[in-house]
């Protein structure tokens, strides 16, 4: 029984959706409330925001390893934000709030994607509630193999929590698709759990489709560390579609092309996404699972 | 006769392309080589590069008016790299560089787009002949009744200049194809002055269509200075598509949508650009002009 959750926005300084959509709910409270739970929300990093940047020293959805919120000798900015944060909603392992939904974007080809960072029916539940309503939402499976106190997101301060990430916008951008999107899949993930309460939740189907996080690859670089190609036209916005043994997934400045060297097919996601350029990281592979609801 | 030509990238330290295109061109000299003119590259603003940011202080695209070149009393770090920059490609009025290409890139459906900065038939036929080997190429004439000593840009050091702006492209992303339209319209640039140096201009068309800039228009905002709407979804990425008298423009958080207001249809560019919501601004309100060739 989920009976506090707490929306986040802003996690991400420069990601301007869910910070819009705070000052809309703080303004119009009653589109969050339900009856069988309480929500709150909160704006996560505003001094990123005031920055116009992803975050002041490193990234705050990081920083929320266990052994890291106990180690007191880690004081930047978003080291400081993370135990505050997990004073206000947690503490992580016996957290006042019950259900975490944090609202990102991405300035890839994603979609409207839900990210689940656990495993089990209720999570599996959730995500089919959501896509019977939105079609086209993406279940994305990450890091669901490690328990919370393994995880390094903000949302795993409570027990149970998901991560919407919809894109493409840019960086700073607040566009009206993506708005709405956002709002629709926060309303329904609401909506899900309120008749998970109240023992009224509708026949989901059987199974669902979604993908689940392998890893992720960097772009080449060359001794330097210097970047010496960029993702090919043939992926760029192509999350969530197969890339087979053999296709080009980068090209070289000069135009020689660089073919995915992996046995098996596989589907990307975070494809060429602008805040993983930090540490080179061109993309998350993922492979197609099955959920069961039943 | 154009002699002396220099190519600029990272005048903004988040829009990559120009960057990346920078290096390549360093590594390969002979792709902006021609046998009329000198072509020498510049990196702009790499303090913002650095910081993985548009500007340190503020935006060095704005800071080559000739008051505040001759003006030692100003010392931004922009405002301090004007002057070096100035010094290193110029003086404005009198300078060695006697071409600038200018590249930049735009978070706004513009697709590749030719800014052009001063009226004239030579001007006019570039844009003609660039068009020509690029009919995806939008034309647009930017502040072109302004003298360059009264313009703010970087490439106004020099007496003659273009800007090239590709989108949409997020900030601090290298897109494979934004890549390639940059590097083929500065290519054509060249192929052009080379050209015309040499008078073996082909035959060009009679006239072109193009865009010129009227005005920008602001977000709607409280009397706080906080934004109340967003860019509404019919005009998102309809970047250089008609906007009609009485059409949603903008639509409130709540919903509600706001109209354009103006007498006769409009042309809109840099529609919901990242860079300018520091001051609010929504779009560029463009006009549809026709240029003589001849």
């Amino acid at each position: 029984m989920i009976k506090k959750l707490a929306i986040v926005g802003g996690t991400h300084g420069n990601e301007f959706t869910g910070i819009y959509l705070l000052k809309k709910w703080q303004a119009t409270p009653e589109l969050i409330e339900r009856s069988s739970f309480s929500a709150e929300t909160l704006f996560a990093n505003p001094a990123a925001y005031q920055q116009n940047k992803r975050y002041v020293d490193n990234d705050l959805n990081r920083r929320f390893h266990r052994d890291e919120l106990e180690n007191p000798s880690l004081t930047s900015v978003e080291e400081l934000l993370a135990r505050q944060i997990n004073h206000q909603l947690g503490p992580k392992g016996d957290a006042r709030i019950d259900f975490i939904i944090d609202m990102h974007t991405t300035t890839s080809n994603m979609g409207p994607t839900l990210l689940l960072t656990a495993q089990g029916k209720f999570y599996n539940q959730l995500a089919a509630f959501v896509q019977m309503y939105m079609p086209e939402v993406v279940i994305s499976c990450d890091e669901d193999h490690k328990t919370n106190d393994q995880q390094h997101f903000l949302s795993s301060i409570a027990a149970k929590s998901v991560m919407i990430e919809v894109g493409p916008v840019p960086q700073s951008v607040l566009r009206h698709d993506v708005f709405e999107q956002t709002e629709r899949m926060a309303s329904l993930i609401l909506d899900f759990i309120e008749l998970d309460n109240t023992d009224q939740l509708p026949e989901l189907p059987q199974t669902i489709d979604a993908f689940r996080y392998i890893e992720c690859i960097s772009l080449p670089l060359d001794s330097e560390g210097q970047r010496t190609a960029m993702i090919h036209r043939d992926i760029q916005d192509q999350d969530f579609v197969a890339i087979e043994p053999g296709q080009p997934i980068f090209v070289t400045f000069a135009g020689e092309e660089i073919c995915y060297q992996g046995a098996s097919t596989v589907y990307g996601s975070f494809i060429n996404e602008a805040a993983y350029y930090d540490n080179n990281i061109a993309m998350s592979l993922l492979e197609k699972v099955t959920l069961d609801c039943y």
